[in-house]
Protein backbone atom coordinates (compact mmCIF):
# COMPACT_ATOMS: atom_id res chain seq x y z
CA UNK A 1 0.00 0.00 0.00
CA UNK A 2 0.99 3.42 -0.93
CA UNK A 3 1.93 5.85 2.07
CA UNK A 4 -0.26 8.20 3.22
CA UNK A 5 0.21 11.39 2.37
CA UNK A 6 -0.16 14.26 5.69
CA UNK A 7 -0.08 17.76 4.58
CA UNK A 8 0.00 20.10 7.71
CA UNK A 9 -1.30 23.21 7.84
CA UNK A 10 -1.16 24.66 4.70
CA UNK A 11 -3.06 27.82 5.26
CA UNK A 12 -3.30 31.21 4.26
CA UNK A 13 -2.84 32.70 7.62
CA UNK A 14 0.78 32.20 7.30
CA UNK A 15 0.64 34.44 4.31
CA UNK A 16 0.44 36.76 7.45
CA UNK A 17 3.47 39.20 8.28
CA UNK A 18 3.59 38.44 11.92
CA UNK A 19 5.24 35.14 11.40
CA UNK A 20 8.14 36.67 10.17
CA UNK A 21 10.29 36.00 7.77
CA UNK A 22 10.70 32.44 6.41
CA UNK A 23 13.12 29.99 4.11
CA UNK A 24 11.83 27.79 1.32
CA UNK A 25 9.40 29.96 -0.76
CA UNK A 26 8.88 26.49 -3.26
CA UNK A 27 7.74 24.67 -0.18
CA UNK A 28 3.76 24.85 -1.40
CA UNK A 29 4.76 24.53 -5.04
CA UNK A 30 6.48 21.14 -3.61
CA UNK A 31 3.53 20.06 -1.60
CA UNK A 32 1.14 20.62 -4.26
CA UNK A 33 3.41 18.47 -7.14
CA UNK A 34 3.09 15.65 -4.23
CA UNK A 35 -0.39 15.93 -4.03
CA UNK A 36 -1.28 15.47 -7.55
CA UNK A 37 1.40 12.92 -7.95
CA UNK A 38 -0.94 10.96 -4.45
CA UNK A 39 -3.94 12.05 -6.46
CA UNK A 40 -3.51 11.03 -9.67
CA UNK A 41 -2.29 7.17 -7.96
CA UNK A 42 -5.05 7.11 -6.09
CA UNK A 43 -3.23 7.52 -2.78
CA UNK A 44 -4.49 8.06 0.55
CA UNK A 45 -4.22 11.79 1.37
CA UNK A 46 -4.87 13.74 5.05
CA UNK A 47 -4.94 17.03 5.32
CA UNK A 48 -4.70 18.77 9.06
CA UNK A 49 -5.66 22.45 9.33
CA UNK A 50 -4.90 24.29 13.15
CA UNK A 51 -7.73 26.14 14.51
CA UNK A 52 -5.50 28.56 16.52
CA UNK A 53 -7.40 29.42 20.12
CA UNK A 54 -4.89 32.31 20.37
CA UNK A 55 -6.77 35.55 19.95
CA UNK A 56 -5.61 37.66 16.52
CA UNK A 57 -3.95 34.61 15.18
CA UNK A 58 -4.22 34.76 11.87
CA UNK A 59 -5.23 31.02 11.91
CA UNK A 60 -8.32 30.83 14.27
CA UNK A 61 -11.27 29.81 12.90
CA UNK A 62 -13.12 33.10 12.65
CA UNK A 63 -10.21 34.52 10.15
CA UNK A 64 -9.80 34.36 6.47
CA UNK A 65 -6.57 32.85 7.48
CA UNK A 66 -8.23 29.67 8.60
CA UNK A 67 -8.74 28.73 5.00
CA UNK A 68 -6.40 26.21 3.08
CA UNK A 69 -4.40 27.61 0.69
CA UNK A 70 -5.83 27.08 -2.85
CA UNK A 71 -3.14 25.30 -4.10
CA UNK A 72 -3.63 22.60 -1.54
CA UNK A 73 -6.73 22.51 -0.48
CA UNK A 74 -8.82 19.07 0.07
CA UNK A 75 -11.22 17.80 -2.30
CA UNK A 76 -14.27 16.35 -1.44
CA UNK A 77 -13.24 12.78 -0.64
CA UNK A 78 -9.71 13.67 1.14
CA UNK A 79 -10.14 13.63 4.90
CA UNK A 80 -8.90 16.72 7.18
CA UNK A 81 -8.59 16.79 10.69
CA UNK A 82 -8.49 19.66 12.38
CA UNK A 83 -5.99 20.40 15.93
CA UNK A 84 -5.72 23.20 18.35
CA UNK A 85 -2.32 22.50 19.20
CA UNK A 86 1.11 21.42 17.38
CA UNK A 87 0.69 17.83 16.82
CA UNK A 88 -1.86 16.73 14.79
CA UNK A 89 -2.40 13.65 17.18
CA UNK A 90 -3.34 15.33 20.06
CA UNK A 91 -7.35 15.72 20.17
CA UNK A 92 -7.71 14.47 17.13
CA UNK A 93 -9.07 11.58 14.82
CA UNK A 94 -5.55 11.21 13.31
CA UNK A 95 -3.81 8.06 14.82
CA UNK A 96 -7.47 5.99 14.84
CA UNK A 97 -8.25 6.89 11.29
CA UNK A 98 -4.56 5.76 10.64
CA UNK A 99 -4.98 2.48 12.50
CA UNK A 100 -8.61 2.10 10.69
CA UNK A 101 -7.26 2.28 7.36
CA UNK A 102 -3.94 -0.05 7.93
CA UNK A 103 -1.77 3.17 7.34
CA UNK A 104 1.52 2.42 8.95
CA UNK A 105 3.43 4.09 6.65
CA UNK A 106 3.53 7.88 6.12
CA UNK A 107 4.62 11.28 4.37
CA UNK A 108 4.89 14.48 6.15
CA UNK A 109 5.29 18.04 5.13
CA UNK A 110 3.79 21.54 5.73
CA UNK A 111 4.20 24.60 8.21
CA UNK A 112 6.19 25.12 9.90
CA UNK A 113 8.96 23.05 10.42
CA UNK A 114 10.15 23.16 13.34
CA UNK A 115 6.56 23.78 15.33
CA UNK A 116 3.76 21.37 14.46
CA UNK A 117 5.50 19.57 11.58
CA UNK A 118 8.76 18.40 13.95
CA UNK A 119 5.91 17.45 16.60
CA UNK A 120 3.91 15.77 14.73
CA UNK A 121 6.66 14.11 12.41
CA UNK A 122 8.01 12.87 16.71
CA UNK A 123 4.63 11.98 17.94
CA UNK A 124 4.00 9.87 14.21
CA UNK A 125 7.68 7.92 14.48
CA UNK A 126 7.04 7.46 18.33
CA UNK A 127 3.67 6.00 18.32
CA UNK A 128 5.40 3.30 15.89
CA UNK A 129 4.10 4.50 12.09
CA UNK A 130 7.14 4.79 9.46
CA UNK A 131 7.72 7.83 8.34
CA UNK A 132 8.90 10.01 5.56
CA UNK A 133 9.52 14.02 5.91
CA UNK A 134 9.17 16.06 2.78
CA UNK A 135 11.87 18.31 3.79
CA UNK A 136 11.70 20.71 0.98
CA UNK A 137 7.92 20.64 0.94
CA UNK A 138 8.15 21.68 4.96
CA UNK A 139 9.47 25.84 5.73
CA UNK A 140 9.84 27.54 8.73
CA UNK A 141 9.62 31.21 9.98
CA UNK A 142 11.59 33.71 12.04
CA UNK A 143 8.83 33.59 14.95
CA UNK A 144 9.77 29.81 15.04
CA UNK A 145 13.02 30.41 16.76
CA UNK A 146 12.87 32.25 20.24
CA UNK A 147 16.05 32.98 21.60
CA UNK A 148 15.45 35.55 24.72
CA UNK A 149 15.87 32.77 27.69
CA UNK A 150 19.69 33.06 26.64
CA UNK A 151 22.46 34.86 27.52
CA UNK A 152 24.05 34.38 23.49
CA UNK A 153 21.13 34.92 21.89
CA UNK A 154 21.25 34.18 17.95
CA UNK A 155 19.63 36.31 15.24
CA UNK A 156 16.30 34.57 14.42
CA UNK A 157 17.76 32.60 11.24
CA UNK A 158 14.31 30.64 9.67
CA UNK A 159 17.35 28.36 7.12
CA UNK A 160 19.14 27.69 9.85
CA UNK A 161 16.17 26.57 12.17
CA UNK A 162 14.84 24.65 9.21
CA UNK A 163 17.89 22.63 8.90
CA UNK A 164 18.49 22.24 12.34
CA UNK A 165 14.62 21.12 13.20
CA UNK A 166 15.27 18.37 10.01
CA UNK A 167 18.44 17.46 11.31
CA UNK A 168 16.71 16.82 14.67
CA UNK A 169 14.41 14.78 13.00
CA UNK A 170 16.14 12.33 10.32
CA UNK A 171 17.17 8.82 11.79
CA UNK A 172 15.73 9.11 14.82
CA UNK A 173 11.87 10.01 13.96
CA UNK A 174 12.04 10.25 10.09
CA UNK A 175 13.77 9.87 7.31
CA UNK A 176 13.79 13.10 5.57
CA UNK A 177 14.03 12.68 1.69
CA UNK A 178 13.89 15.25 -0.72
CA UNK A 179 10.35 15.83 -3.34
CA UNK A 180 12.16 14.81 -6.13
CA UNK A 181 13.31 12.11 -5.02
CA UNK A 182 10.28 11.10 -3.09
CA UNK A 183 8.49 11.68 -6.96
CA UNK A 184 11.13 9.73 -8.51
CA UNK A 185 10.14 6.89 -6.61
CA UNK A 186 6.50 6.96 -7.09
CA UNK A 187 7.17 7.02 -11.29
CA UNK B 1 1.61 23.37 44.48
CA UNK B 2 4.99 23.32 43.85
CA UNK B 3 5.90 22.21 40.10
CA UNK B 4 6.77 18.33 39.83
CA UNK B 5 10.22 17.90 38.11
CA UNK B 6 10.63 15.64 35.83
CA UNK B 7 14.02 14.31 35.10
CA UNK B 8 14.22 12.50 31.77
CA UNK B 9 16.84 9.63 30.96
CA UNK B 10 19.91 10.75 33.09
CA UNK B 11 21.54 7.52 32.86
CA UNK B 12 25.34 5.93 32.97
CA UNK B 13 24.73 5.21 29.41
CA UNK B 14 24.98 8.96 27.90
CA UNK B 15 28.66 8.53 29.12
CA UNK B 16 29.26 6.11 26.42
CA UNK B 17 31.54 7.68 23.44
CA UNK B 18 28.94 6.66 20.46
CA UNK B 19 27.18 9.88 21.07
CA UNK B 20 29.89 11.17 20.10
CA UNK B 21 31.00 15.26 21.23
CA UNK B 22 28.22 16.79 23.87
CA UNK B 23 27.80 20.62 24.97
CA UNK B 24 26.98 21.47 28.59
CA UNK B 25 28.93 19.54 31.00
CA UNK B 26 27.10 21.43 34.05
CA UNK B 27 23.53 19.53 33.14
CA UNK B 28 24.40 16.99 35.17
CA UNK B 29 25.53 19.35 38.19
CA UNK B 30 22.67 21.66 37.89
CA UNK B 31 19.82 19.12 37.59
CA UNK B 32 21.21 17.50 41.03
CA UNK B 33 20.86 21.14 42.41
CA UNK B 34 17.09 21.05 41.39
CA UNK B 35 16.89 17.38 43.01
CA UNK B 36 18.33 18.65 46.44
CA UNK B 37 16.20 21.73 46.34
CA UNK B 38 12.80 19.47 45.24
CA UNK B 39 13.66 17.13 47.87
CA UNK B 40 14.43 19.67 50.31
CA UNK B 41 11.36 20.93 49.49
CA UNK B 42 9.37 17.65 49.46
CA UNK B 43 8.39 18.69 46.22
CA UNK B 44 7.13 16.21 44.27
CA UNK B 45 10.20 14.14 41.66
CA UNK B 46 8.93 12.11 38.68
CA UNK B 47 12.25 10.04 37.07
CA UNK B 48 11.96 8.61 33.48
CA UNK B 49 14.59 6.25 32.51
CA UNK B 50 14.97 5.08 28.57
CA UNK B 51 14.78 1.28 28.15
CA UNK B 52 16.03 0.96 24.32
CA UNK B 53 14.94 -1.51 22.12
CA UNK B 54 17.94 -1.00 19.39
CA UNK B 55 20.64 -3.99 19.66
CA UNK B 56 23.42 -2.67 21.30
CA UNK B 57 22.22 0.37 22.55
CA UNK B 58 24.14 1.30 25.86
CA UNK B 59 20.65 2.57 27.09
CA UNK B 60 19.09 -1.34 26.59
CA UNK B 61 17.84 -3.12 29.69
CA UNK B 62 20.77 -5.63 29.68
CA UNK B 63 23.61 -3.04 30.06
CA UNK B 64 24.89 -1.63 32.73
CA UNK B 65 24.52 1.90 31.33
CA UNK B 66 20.27 1.47 31.86
CA UNK B 67 21.13 2.35 35.34
CA UNK B 68 20.71 5.81 36.62
CA UNK B 69 23.64 8.17 37.09
CA UNK B 70 24.72 8.05 41.18
CA UNK B 71 23.77 11.63 41.81
CA UNK B 72 20.66 11.79 39.76
CA UNK B 73 19.25 7.86 41.32
CA UNK B 74 15.65 8.06 42.24
CA UNK B 75 15.27 7.54 46.08
CA UNK B 76 12.54 5.28 47.32
CA UNK B 77 9.79 7.43 47.42
CA UNK B 78 10.14 9.07 44.34
CA UNK B 79 7.90 8.25 41.03
CA UNK B 80 9.81 5.96 37.87
CA UNK B 81 8.22 5.79 34.69
CA UNK B 82 9.92 4.08 31.90
CA UNK B 83 9.84 4.24 27.87
CA UNK B 84 11.15 2.90 25.09
CA UNK B 85 10.62 5.82 23.00
CA UNK B 86 11.83 9.53 23.08
CA UNK B 87 8.01 10.76 24.53
CA UNK B 88 8.22 10.28 28.30
CA UNK B 89 4.02 10.37 27.62
CA UNK B 90 4.23 7.27 25.37
CA UNK B 91 3.48 4.01 26.69
CA UNK B 92 4.28 5.21 29.84
CA UNK B 93 1.22 5.93 33.14
CA UNK B 94 3.12 9.83 33.11
CA UNK B 95 -0.10 11.79 31.98
CA UNK B 96 -2.51 9.59 33.93
CA UNK B 97 -0.20 9.66 36.91
CA UNK B 98 0.03 13.52 36.35
CA UNK B 99 -3.63 14.35 36.02
CA UNK B 100 -4.47 11.63 39.13
CA UNK B 101 -1.79 13.57 42.17
CA UNK B 102 -3.00 17.13 39.79
CA UNK B 103 0.60 18.16 38.66
CA UNK B 104 -0.43 20.57 35.70
CA UNK B 105 2.36 22.51 36.57
CA UNK B 106 5.99 20.68 35.38
CA UNK B 107 9.64 21.36 35.25
CA UNK B 108 11.85 19.27 32.77
CA UNK B 109 15.34 18.70 32.81
CA UNK B 110 17.21 15.98 30.98
CA UNK B 111 18.77 14.36 27.97
CA UNK B 112 19.20 14.59 24.91
CA UNK B 113 18.10 18.43 24.69
CA UNK B 114 16.73 17.68 21.07
CA UNK B 115 15.38 13.97 20.92
CA UNK B 116 13.72 13.14 24.24
CA UNK B 117 13.76 16.46 25.99
CA UNK B 118 11.94 18.28 23.08
CA UNK B 119 9.86 15.50 22.15
CA UNK B 120 8.63 15.12 26.14
CA UNK B 121 8.50 18.36 26.56
CA UNK B 122 5.84 18.91 23.48
CA UNK B 123 4.02 16.17 24.12
CA UNK B 124 3.27 17.70 27.71
CA UNK B 125 2.60 21.51 26.67
CA UNK B 126 0.28 20.40 24.02
CA UNK B 127 -1.26 18.53 26.59
CA UNK B 128 -2.14 21.60 28.28
CA UNK B 129 0.55 21.25 31.02
CA UNK B 130 2.28 24.44 31.68
CA UNK B 131 5.86 23.77 31.28
CA UNK B 132 9.15 25.56 32.52
CA UNK B 133 12.37 23.74 30.47
CA UNK B 134 15.32 23.96 32.84
CA UNK B 135 17.99 24.69 29.87
CA UNK B 136 21.08 24.38 31.61
CA UNK B 137 20.52 20.77 32.71
CA UNK B 138 20.03 19.69 29.16
CA UNK B 139 22.14 18.32 26.91
CA UNK B 140 22.79 17.58 23.27
CA UNK B 141 25.23 15.40 21.48
CA UNK B 142 26.29 15.75 18.16
CA UNK B 143 24.43 12.46 17.23
CA UNK B 144 21.32 14.27 17.56
CA UNK B 145 22.05 16.05 14.69
CA UNK B 146 22.15 14.19 11.36
CA UNK B 147 22.60 16.15 8.05
CA UNK B 148 23.47 13.15 5.30
CA UNK B 149 20.02 14.39 3.85
CA UNK B 150 20.96 17.68 2.88
CA UNK B 151 22.58 19.32 -0.05
CA UNK B 152 24.37 21.38 2.64
CA UNK B 153 25.38 19.56 5.09
CA UNK B 154 27.05 21.48 8.65
CA UNK B 155 29.38 20.68 10.77
CA UNK B 156 27.11 18.55 13.82
CA UNK B 157 27.36 21.09 16.68
CA UNK B 158 25.99 20.44 19.61
CA UNK B 159 25.88 23.69 21.38
CA UNK B 160 24.29 25.41 18.41
CA UNK B 161 21.79 22.12 18.53
CA UNK B 162 21.04 22.91 22.38
CA UNK B 163 21.04 25.91 21.36
CA UNK B 164 18.04 25.74 18.55
CA UNK B 165 16.37 23.11 19.99
CA UNK B 166 15.61 25.31 22.70
CA UNK B 167 14.49 28.15 21.28
CA UNK B 168 12.20 25.98 18.94
CA UNK B 169 10.26 24.97 22.30
CA UNK B 170 10.80 28.22 24.12
CA UNK B 171 7.59 30.57 23.87
CA UNK B 172 5.72 28.22 21.91
CA UNK B 173 5.79 24.86 24.49
CA UNK B 174 7.24 26.11 27.33
CA UNK B 175 9.08 28.68 29.42
CA UNK B 176 13.12 28.00 29.31
CA UNK B 177 14.42 28.84 31.91
CA UNK B 178 18.13 28.63 34.18
CA UNK B 179 18.61 26.80 36.68
CA UNK B 180 19.85 29.53 39.06
CA UNK B 181 16.41 31.59 38.39
CA UNK B 182 14.43 28.14 39.03
CA UNK B 183 16.21 28.01 42.39
CA UNK B 184 15.78 31.96 43.20
CA UNK B 185 12.20 31.39 42.87
CA UNK B 186 11.75 28.41 45.14
CA UNK B 187 13.95 30.35 47.62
Amino acid sequence: MARALILIDFQKGFDAPQWGARNNPEAEANAARLLGAWRAARAPVIHIRHASRETGSPLSKERAGFAFMDALAPMEDEVVFEKSVNSAFIGTGLEAHLRAKGHDRLVIAGLTTPHCVSTSTRMAGNLGFDVVLAHDACAAFAGNMQMDWSDRPMQSDPELSHQIAIAHLHGEFAQAISCATLLRGLA
